[in-house]
């Protein structure tokens, strides 16, 4: 009954996705998921292996021999195949390319060549182009002889003799019109969204967003169509982005799998423990400086903590929002002026009330208005610190052409951290003791 | 000239797409937003207001009459005009649901009738609708009668004379097969992706990443066609769920105005602020029950942030890393044992390794090797207290159905920071002093 479990498994199997596989791989310990991976039929080998995360992909690549894997990546498309290429070992790579056509061979090396976050490394090459002189009915029986389309496929590309782009004929269009028109009647030709293929990917995401696009021309320097970005790669591309913001919040370098090793997840995050780390010990060094006042007035030490923490808290937010804009467009440097005043006035009014809420509260637990009044004033002036370098650190890093978002939450903690306890014990050197 | 220069702004507003105009009003300052807004052609007003975002949108409906905002709401869909429907006047709505017909009146009440984050909530009613037993020609012809097909329309639905759901005529069977066969002979009826209207929003997105979706059927329970969902909603989902995720994490609760009023931003950030500076105050009043301890040996004071600062650190990373994979359906409450397992053994290692670090360099600087072992020791406890946390109160949420994710990294701040002081703190009383 082993042996019936086994083939009733393997049956179900049969009739799944391969998405849905590669979820069920996701979600297995390291064991299981190669148990499973042995019962998948080899020819969706190729489709799991895309759509499964990097870390798991690398557990079932190690499984697989030469003869299967060249045999899993010549059942690719070109685009497919240089997706995963990085992933094989090169004699298979080399193998498989000498297998293909001369077109698939460029497709593959073409799409290999543009840089990750660019148009060309997402786009693909499954194109069906028409002539503007031919009828919409010519159209329709020309698509007939192909017995399927591409995925995707909502509009067809209008090329000339020269395999210029033209314009787009959607199926829309074909639908409705009589087919004794041409397509040069019916094709849309202006305000076409089209890109080249080193256009950022970031960008064509944003298009995809703005205007509703299924699929997209991507079009050389010279005018020829060489492929296509559809939404599907898109929707892939913006969850992929959002999942690298959210575990970069974190310092986490990609998505972990859950059950690897635990050597490898050190691995995975022990960069942002070391850097903050370091930021901590700077802290550390400068409430150091601050032993005497600390010695003699202990409650500096309990009241400290809060300064820093709110400081942090109220950086990140800004922080967090700036970027966002940047990132979606919204703001230029030239904003920063008004961006300044404004979030220095947020600033102003927390630091006021809760500082002066906390201040009170201190200023009665320990008996001390003065110590209240400089928790106040602390407050106040760390919130203005991190509202000051919430704006000033991304925009800067914007102008000179860095990336605003990386490590930005890890620099506002460290200041207002240190900048924290420096403004309180400092204040409280000065004015109480 | 002024004149000369509106009309050409004008002329310029006028051959943008809607989704163009409304990201430059995001960027605008208030002022000039409102002036542009003045300029906008009417017809467009709908269109731009459910591009924009909910904090700028009421900044432009503020400026419209009962008059305008009826004669825009008149040119909405059904399923526009209930998104927008919250944010006018009760009137305003009123009268434009009068003046719709029957169908259209169901139509936007049923919209309205699913709460936010169910299918039903952002599915449209656009739906192209053909019988089985019809030949591919008559569909043709069927269409050519249309002028224009529904945005994103990929796929017919195939309906039964009580209108009962059977299955799916792609435009592409439509397309590459004989005119003479029959509907029934090509639709896809087996393994075909439909929604209820009370489906999970969230899921339904998976399902459209996972396989590619363009369209896909709503299905009442009585098994009737009632409207369909298109992956341009899903990609604004997709969108808003993580801009929603990334701004949660700082608690902003929404994506603010860039240059909305500074109390409008205080408003929607000062709950964060408030839970922060009550778990601020608790690990304050932490700290204060060692006031004997700091007061005999200061460095303590100036060691404690760090080991409450490594604690913070390493739990957001793994309540992340948990939240992450509780959303993306990869992990149950069984596989509790085994993931708490590697959290603890990483932050054993993360323990050892980096409290190694600081203790020594503690040791030596303070001259005290008794101190630089309790570091150790409170550092690997903090961590290993950060890793239980950081898996267990997501899973624990999870399992008494709350939401995962909501305020997490609050939580586990909070609880590393004075559990890192006591820790520190009690450790040292215990064994220097």
């Amino acid at each position: 009954t082993h042996k019936q479990n086994l083939a009733r498994l393997q049956r179900k199997l049969d009739r799944l996705h391969p998405a849905d596989i590669a979820w069920i791989l996701e979600t297995l310990p390291l064991a299981d998921r190669l148990f499973v991976w042995e019962l998948v039929r080899a020819d969706k080998d190729g489709d799991i292996l895309l759509e499964v995360s990097d870390a798991v992909r690398a557990s079932l690549l190690e499984t697989m021999d030469h003869y299967a894997l060249k045999a899993m990546a010549l059942g690719l498309d070109a685009d497919e195949l240089a997706d995963l290429a990085p992933d094989l070992p090169a004699e298979v790579v080399q193998a498989v390319l000498a297998a293909l056509d001369q077109d698939e061979q460029a497709h593959v090396r073409a799409a290999m060549s543009y840089p990750e976050g660019t148009v060309g490394a997402l786009m693909d090459f499954d194109l069906i182009k028409v002539r503007e002189q031919v009828t919409l009915g010519a159209v329709l029986r020309y698509l007939r002889r192909f017995g399927a389309l591409p995925d995707h496929t909502d509009k067809l590309f209008v090329v000339d003799r020269e395999e210029r782009f033209r314009g787009l004929l959607t199926l829309e269009s074909l639908l409705v019109n009589a087919p004794e028109r041409t397509v040069s009647e019916v094709m849309k030709s202006r305000a076409v969204v089209t890109f080249r293929p080193d256009d950022d990917a970031r960008a064509a995401a944003q298009a995809f967003e703005r205007y509703d696009l299924v699929s997209v021309p991507v079009v050389s320097e010279r005018d020829r169509v060489i492929g296509r970005l559809t939404v599907d790669d898109m929707v892939d591309y913006i969850r992929e982005e959002s999942e690298a913001e959210i575990l970069g919040n974190v310092g986490l370098r990609e998505e972990e799998d859950l059950f690897a090793p635990v050597i490898r997840s050190v691995k995975n995050r022990w960069a942002w423990l070391a850097v903050n780390l370091i930021t901590a010990f700077v802290a550390s060094r400068v409430i150091d400086l601050f032993q005497d006042s600390i010695g003699q007035l202990v409650a500096l030490a309990a009241l400290m903590p809060i300064v820093a923490g709110i400081g942090g808290n109220a950086g990140n937010q800004t922080i967090t929002m700036i970027v966002r804009a940047i990132a979606m467009g919204q703001v230029e440097s030239a904003a920063l002026g008004r961006l300044l005043r404004k979030e220095l006035g947020v600033a102003l009014i927390n630091g006021l009330v809760w500082g002066g809420v906390i201040g009170v509260l201190a200023g009665v637990l320990y008996g001390s208005p003065g110590l209240g009044l400089v928790m106040i004033a602390a407050m106040t002036l760390n919130l203005l610190l991190a509202a000051t370098a919430g704006v000033l650190i991304p925009l800067l890093r914007q102008r000179f052409g860095g990336d605003p978002a990386l490590g930005s939450s890890v620099l506002i903690t460290a200041l207002t951290d240190s900048g924290g306890f420096f403004i309180f014990l400092g204040l409280a050197t000065l004015l109480l003791l």
